[in-house]
């Protein structure tokens, strides 16, 4: 839930959007952005008005209760933490007393709460984040400075750009999964074998030969080491003129 | 709290201690590396058992009414908040069907909670995390790989070794300090002349020359733009020839 219709509002539902939320406005008025997002339908609810305590509870539902533990009461313990509980409550008003109250009041409910701008007053924080595919980075001044984060965030994605960093990421993920359903053993021996192989592996090639790699190959060789990045290049060479 | 003695339980309590958490271990045997925590007194307390129900409540009071909204029911909130309810579940044992219990038991009573190694059942991450004074660069890669996050998070830090990064960001954080005291409107235009400046003087030097660079002479330039940094530089060479 966000409380607040402002530029720092926006700026929240922009970040909870990138992460995919669920996402409920609480304001007497809200900006041209937000009302952006409202129009093109990415706001679960927008409501036009002052807060007030029982938002907290806006979609409260009975519990389910715990007794089988088995796939599907666990599914309905899902739905109803996804429908009924806010995972976050985002406070961006202009009135700290007001805000202060609304902290208090999420944290004997025991919701997670971040009052813009009062880090004393922040279950978490919003940094400077620099994501492509499965990487985030995330850049956090400690509130110390804002648009440092940012500078330190815009430096960091520079350092990958002359490569794909996320195709690194997903070859090293791949190959992770194709591992397990060659090794699939869960006994002590079996996940120390895979984990051993699986980190001097990694440790094989660079940031930029694992974006470019391909892991069908490498698998080939488990438990042994594959070989050069080179090698592995020229063996698809050969591969392809024995053809 | 933590759920666990081994090795990934030991790493989770690492990280904790880090964050100055207070830290409850549960778990039938500990590891050498939490025992020794433990001997030194950094764990608050230590459990020799199996993992129960009950223990999510462990140390649950009755809550604080909030009538007053005044700074003395605040800190009694406080105070109910840091001695009564577990900020955060970790779990990390062999036993994923337990695993997955405690997970639901943890989210119906609205507790935060990361079971190792299962990415789904995780409120939160531990990424790889680069900490240097004020500057913390946090690295996820969604679980694909932890140890390609290892070794970005190792290039990052890299890229911050000819110089100090935490004495940039406290610059940065005490100009934005000296500024607030300088210029202390709250009114909006205040508000505005005051991030405007911060920012282009923020973009006015490099990471490194902000880590080595005198800010009490910067805020005298306020509201004008301080000169370059050999400027800055070479004008305490000459006062320091005047005297």
């Amino acid at each position: 839930m966000v409380i607040g219709g402002g530029e720092v509002a926006a700026s929240r539902i922009y970040h909870l959007l990138n992460a995919n939320a669920k996402i409920t406005v609480i304001a007497p008025t809200m900006n041209s952005e937000i009302e952006y997002r409202e129009s093109k339908g990415l706001l679960h609810a927008v409501h036009r008005r002052q807060f007030q305590d029982s938002d907290l509870k806006l979609y409260e539902q009975t519990a389910p209760q715990l007794e089988k533990f088995d796939e599907e009461e666990y599914e309905k313990i899902d739905k109803y933490l996804r429908e009924s509980r806010f995972e976050l409550v985002l406070v961006a008003i202009d009135d700290p007393i007001e805000s202060k109250k609304i902290y208090y009041k999420c944290k004997l409910q025991g919701l997670n709460v971040n009052i813009a701008d009062v880090p004393p007053l922040c279950d978490f924080y919003f940094g400077a984040i620099f994501r492509k595919g499965d990487l985030q980075v995330m850049v956090s001044t400690n509130g110390k400075g804002p648009r440092m984060a940012r500078l330190i965030k815009d430096k960091i994605a520079d350092s990958f750009s002359d490569y794909e960093i996320d195709k690194t990421i997903r070859n090293i993920g791949d190959l992770r999964k194709l591992l397990r359903s060659k090794c699939s053993g869960s006994d002590n021996d079996s996940i120390k074998i895979r984990m051993e192989w699986m980190t001097k592996v990694t440790d094989s090639y660079t940031f930029k030969q694992w974006s470019d790699i391909d892991i069908r190959k490498i698998i080939e060789y488990f438990p042994k080491m594959p070989p050069s990045y080179d090698e592995l290049k020229n063996n698809s060479l050969l591969a392809t003129l024995e053809i």
